[in-house]
């Protein structure tokens, strides 16, 4: 088979190399999206959309519930890492063998490999998910075509070492300002300090107990955090104003404007002069009750963990989609030079995804 | 009299005119040192010295006591306030009318008109006030030449609104560093916050009650202030540093070792990782006890007031000579657009001087 072609008789390990040894760093995916444009529509059983570089491919067999296989084909800037290397142990490195074209192997393979599942399926590849969120595939094709992603249930093939990672917790950044008075810092009496006023702020963050609610089963973690403070004007001058940037990560039981409103609350009485919303994504419920939910937990066997990140799971459960996180490779490896996965762990995913899809 | 000279028969306020339309500004001062060196060279009854662009000029009188009128020939740069414009009030506005050709001017006109002294006097004329502290004239003859500004007591003519300050306060500047350990803010509890962890500083700073000790009947005014913080690394990650730069205004009863092990001891329990002393420069006593003082207070009249930012007087306290700033101008006024001096408080300055130097 030319280079030109993408061959889908490979098992999903080698089909992760040859994905790899296509490099499609985010804003670069044109090349690998053709290429698996050309590979789908060459399975009659299949429907196939593309808007940009995203490319949907569907089955048309009337079943009573419809799921959805999502992966980004892009990666971060390739770091001397490709192409990529089987070692004597299995393993394959190289950059996006993690994240996340192991999970894009599988999801060509279950294309390929099963043409009569006994839900409707349907495989959502996109771009641009490791860049500015506004330019995100999945976001975009939400935003134009809705109806491409209409499902039952989605599972998007991130790196979870192959456990299942439900939903996925919110994220809020704000930025807390405190104001004061510029003085000569040899006449400090003559002004206000506006470091000084943000010393409530710390405190409140240093003893802030965060909550732990169990959701579907799953224990969530919140935080809240400083992730930057600046403050100053010159070394001789008492500054005249101070912003400690504050990220909230909260279980996806609170909507975006609880969220604002919880950060507003606790900090209510600690001299915050204006109080900005820089950024806002909404959690996701896991939403393992729903009945595609449990089939799946029972095919693919092992407990739902939580997922404390944000994720694009987000996005489907915003259109009302419940969605997980379920895929070879560990995502703690993710955007590292020695990036890798276990080969034996894309075919176990792969072998579990088709146990469910064919049971 | 050609513009290539100084006349020294012009009253001190059409002298700074003169003084401020030779450009000086830090580090282009040639200009003006040779046209001042030139001058008080026509004075028979001065020996003159010089040293780059700083002069001293010298009675030899055998007085039983000497004292050293010193200022500064440079300027801030130029803001479209040059040359100067005297205006229907007598007020004359341009770069360097306040700081500090107004004083450099009274200087001039006293070494000009006052052959014999009842004091031997010393007249010291420098450049690089105005920019980094091993630039500074004044300084760099006290290294090269310490014996030229050997006296009883020291009259820096900075701007005092023509009223004497005694010594300075001394300032001290420190970096207090935190640490914590890194991780993703959406797994916050395996890291440790290092913003956080400078709440206890924070709470210190604002609680803290500064001295105001009565100095030789001066009320000199501690501060102790947060000039800068920074601390971060990115909106998604738990930091593991931060940084607060306090700055120490002191009163000149605490030497510098005293202020450092001060500073050390306010924050000793607040969870400071590294405390790393940026910036020292002690205070000088006001020294008014002094007979020349004592003499000098009475012929200029008025009440001493403490000086609370850091001066070259300090440099004098250095070598064992008291020091005051007593000049005209509003020091306040100094290094703006709007720079200016009431041309009368010059020559109440001038007679006043010369008032105590003849009496």
């Amino acid at each position: 088979m030319p280079e030109t072609e993408l061959d889908l008789t490979l098992d999903a390990a080698r089909l992760t190399a040859r994905l790899v040894d296509v490099p499609s760093v985010s804003g670069d995916e044109k090349a690998l999206a053709d290429l698996v444009e050309q590979a789908l529509r060459g399975l009659p059983h299949l429907t196939v959309d593309r808007y940009g570089n995203n490319v949907v491919a569907r089955t048309r067999l009337g079943r009573p519930e419809r799921v959805v296989l999502a992966g980004h084909l892009d990666t971060v800037p390739i770091a001397g890492n490709v192409p990529s290397r089987l070692d004597g142990d299995g393993v394959l490195w190289g950059c996006g063998t993690t994240d996340m074209k192991s999970g894009v192997a599988v999801q060509l393979r279950i294309a390929a490999t099963v043409p009569e599942p006994n839900r409707d399926l349907t495989f959502v590849f996109y771009d641009q998910e490791e860049v500015a969120s506004h330019l995100n595939g999945l976001g975009r094709i939400a935003e134009a075509h809705p109806d491409w992603l209409a499902g039952d249930f989605a599972v998007l093939l991130e790196p979870s070492d192959a456990e299942v990672e439900g939903g996925c917790q919110g994220t809020l950044r704000v930025l807390l300002h405190t104001s004061g008075e510029r003085a000569h810092s040899a006449r400090s009496w003559m002004g206000s300090n506006a470091i000084h006023a943000a010393a409530p702020i710390l405190a409140r963050l240093a003893a802030y107990e965060p909550r732990r609610p169990v959701i579907d089963g799953l224990e969530y973690h919140e935080g809240l955090n400083a992730v930057r403070i600046e403050g100053g004007v010159a070394n001789n001058v008492i500054p005249d104003a101070c912003t400690v940037t504050v990220n909230f990560r909260y279980a996806p039981d609170r909507s975006e404007a609880e969220a604002i409103a919880h950060v507003e609350e606790v900090f209510a009485d600690c001299g915050v002069t204006a109080f900005t919303v820089d950024d806002s994504s909404g959690g996701a419920l896991p939403g393992l009750s729903h009945p595609a939910a449990k089939a799946f937990m029972e095919a693919v066997g092992g407990r739902a963990m939580p997922k404390f990140g944000w994720t694009d799971v987000s996005r489907f459960s915003a259109l009302g989609v419940p969605a997980v996180n379920y895929g070879p490779g560990n995502a703690l490896l993710a955007h590292k030079v020695d990036e890798r996965v276990d080969t034996k762990a894309i075919l176990h995913c792969e072998e579990r995804l088709r146990a469910w899809l064919t049971s």
